[in-house]
């Protein structure tokens, strides 16, 4: 490169940096409406959002960043960083420019509408709400992906969440992992073992489990302190402006600590992912984790892999004991296999380890049947049903625990859902990897010492931010494309054990 | 008005809301770095405020903006608050305009090492250290009043905070003022009548000091949780992102709670006030208080006239007696002595209702100097200490406790001072004409009923935003133009009973 270019370089990083700092804003105006807010300012609020959101989308699609895409898309020796950077800022540019504006900006109306009427449908148990502005994202999703040239809808709206990933790759990894946890599901309501977990409910006060959850967090490498933060929200998320202000949130039941516990693990995982994103990719746009999917994987890696093991309680279950008297005569075995209890049911997020892929494996079926397939929209809340009859063994008895349990649809988010599955096996193949290469992290994790486990992730996953692609990242970190194989050998061991099956 | 200026006035509502966005969205960065933000996170949130800064000084300052003056300068029927938003943003326009733009960004370089700078000389007690800087600011601020066009500088830098203000009419007002309390702290020091509030230390966690202020907020009309919040920081302070999301702040002292008490309800006064401002003034450049003296008289009124006389606590100390072992033998009487204990110190912040104007005279007295005179600023520190030992009988022994005290010379902030005393003026005066329109205002207090109070205030304050310069405000409300005599009369009634002088 020359010395143009890199002057250049330089340039559109202050520039790129303008869109961080009103993202950045934009998500802390969020954050804040989740979890301090005051309830009446919700509108004003909206509007403010609105209004960042529209500078952000001027900076995005402006003739100067076309420019900025036609002259490097000019040049032939750019460095791989650049390389990625420019890919990423011609995909936002693309995205939103192959859009009439009128009808970008009739979607942001659309949605609003069809958030509210999905609230209003749920909390009526009524399908025929949602039903017309369900229609109308479908058609929009449609619309859109066609603008941006993909033949096969789905594959442009996967292509947002999880860069490269296609409908015919999914169907091969998805319709491995379907084949398979049926089946096991079958082994272990065939088998003599039989575990519960209701033994676990109990009376534990909000500030002792804000206690043990920030040891945890502490433990694990997420820093809540100096780079971070923990909060309490209706539901828990992660969010970061930069990666020295990272915050996870939570939220605490008095009748059982798994939820804040669990939910505090996964979003560390995703908190460790963004604070270890390096500085030197600030105003990149590449500073970020790679995919959603590879975002997953870190933060199930730390909630099941590590969070749910037995390696893992065997150091902290001690604490939990002291603290808690209700676990004061159950032993480490049954405590495990107590936040291992596998039981079908009807909604994702209560799910166990086990089960929740299916979940997610209904909702890309019917992803793929709506978004590329001429479905009667009345048949829909009906296949939902079947479907989890069929995998689950279970049946919603009406639309708020069947086809209107998920926000994500109301919101016109298609293709979103199989990332989170995706998280699962790209963490368990990473996590084949780690095992190889530190040998001894059973071990390790026994005796509460998770750093070099942490570390190893930071220089195999977290240090590259997204300047590869999903299916280029995993196959350098492993040397493999990405395969469900090791999922399910994770999933047949463990449950395999737990249940004798 | 005719219908194409009507339009334009809606026109110019939408650009002016833009500029509202960005103020509240760098309002709530700003609020959230002071009570939340990871400490490591703020050379990147310097970088957001400062993005966001400049996108809104390019829209106040901007071509389009000075066509929509322009335009409205040559309508002649302009009604009163269509007039009152011109001027406002005219002002705005001419404060960053008549400055070169390469001064204005220096000014903001040179402030953030001046305030870096202020707080290495604090901490060694070292003026000399400051020194340069302060010159620096001192220079800058007389420069950027003569771009104004002010003959008398200082006139310049006051009608910043406090527009149509003068020297002239502040060396009036605060002189009157001045000889009564100098003459009045002698009346107390000659009387037999001693009074102490040492008594009042104890023991009083946050949780019940928390409990205790928001009963009083709640009561007295700050709405702390559907339009407001208490939150925690090092300085107490309000703010505000619209009129549905104000934010108070104030700290918690285990060993006292007068801190956090008396600070609650002089943030709840100007919480109050921006909650009362009236939704149509949104987007209009006039929806937040007349003036800081304005806002200064109503945190002001509520905190001392209300807050520390004896109607108030005849109502809520009962429950501080409860609630508080360490006040159980103290009785009423005692308790209100205790909590206006006149004793003149060095320290602005501590200073007692009486001495406080006192603290703002200096501080005045220097600014002019410093602005509109020649002043050796090696003489600065000596100065300083001269008046604290004239006026108030105390001196000084290092700088930390004289000339460096404040940080409000380190940021560039000179004419700010004034306004604190000059709420004791307009809150006085506003006092008592609305004593004359509830005679039974004590009794009201007395027995907790604080709306029709704060119902005065938000029908003859509030609900004018910035509509009215203060002065026009004060003669609105009150008949007169604004006079020292009502603080003086009010200062004289209650201290002189007190120290039975």
């Amino acid at each position: 490169m020359n010395e143009i270019t890199i002057a250049k370089i330089e340039e559109l990083k202050e520039y790129l940096k303008k869109i961080e700092y009103l993202g950045s804003s934009i998500s802390l105006l969020h954050w804040d409406s989740l979890v301090y807010m005051p309830k009446e300012a919700i509108e004003y609020r909206s509007e403010m959002i609105g209004y960042l959101t529209g500078e952000s989308y001027k900076l995005t699609t402006s003739a100067e960043m076309k420019e900025f895409i036609d002259y490097f898309n000019g040049i032939d020796d750019l460095d791989q960083l650049t390389k990625a950077m420019i890919e990423n800022i011609e995909k936002d540019y693309n995205l939103a420019t192959k859009i009439p504006e009128a009808e970008y900006v009739q979607f942001e109306i659309d949605k609003a509408l069809s958030q509210s009427a999905w609230e209003e449908a749920k909390s009526k148990n009524d399908f025929s709400i949602f039903k017309p502005h369900l229609a109308k994202m479908i058609a929009t999703n449609k619309k859109f992906s066609e603008y941006w040239g993909f033949i096969n809808k789905y594959d442009g709206l996967l292509d947002i969440y999880e860069p490269g990933m296609t409908t015919e790759r999914l169907d091969g990894l998805f319709g491995e992992l379907k084949g398979f946890i049926v089946d096991l599901l079958q082994r272990i309501k065939n088998s003599n073992m039989k575990t519960s977990d209701t033994f676990l409910k109990g009376n534990y006060s909000v500030e002792s489990q804000r206690k043990l959850g920030e040891a945890i967090l502490g433990q694990i490498g997420y820093d809540y302190e100096r780079k971070g933060r923990i909060d309490v929200s209706e539901h828990p998320f992660t969010t970061n402006f930069g990666n020295k202000d990272v915050r996870i949130t939570t939220k605490y039941e008095p009748s059982d600590f798994r939820p804040a516990i669990f939910s505090l693990i996964h979003e560390g995982g995703h908190g460790i992912y963004e604070q270890n994103i390096p500085n030197e990719l600030e105003g990149t746009s590449l500073a970020s984790g790679a995919s959603m999917g590879m975002h997953e994987s870190q933060s199930r890696f730390y909630e099941n892999i590590l969070g749910k093991s037995l390696a893992f309680w065997r150091y902290f279950y001690p604490e939990f004991q002291q603290t808690y008297k209700e676990l004061e005569r159950v032993d480490l075995i049954s405590f495990y296999k107590a936040i291992n209890c596998v039981e079908p049911s009807l909604i994702r997020i209560d799910a166990d380890e086990l089960t929740y892929s299916l979940h997610i494996i209904i909702r890309y079926e019917m992803e793929k049947l709506l978004i590329n397939s001429d479905i009667d929209i009345d048949d829909v809340p009906k296949l939902w049903n079947e479907k989890y009859k069929e995998y689950l063994g279970v049946e919603p008895q009406n639309d708020a625990e069947g086809i209107l349990q998920d926000v994500h649809w109301s919101g016109g988010d298609f293709g979103y859902f199989p990332t989170y599955a995706l998280g699962n096996l790209y963490g368990s193949q990473i996590f084949n990897k780690l095992k190889e290469e530190i040998p001894d992290w059973n071990q390790k994790i026994n005796s509460g010492d998770f750093s070099s486990i942490t570390k190893w992730l930071n220089e195999n996953v977290h240090q590259y931010g997204s300047i590869f692609k999903p299916a280029e990242l995993i196959k350098k970190i492993t040397g493999e494309e990405l395969s469900a194989k090791y999922f399910i050998e994770y999933l047949n061991d463990k449950f395999g054990q737990i249940y004798d099956c």
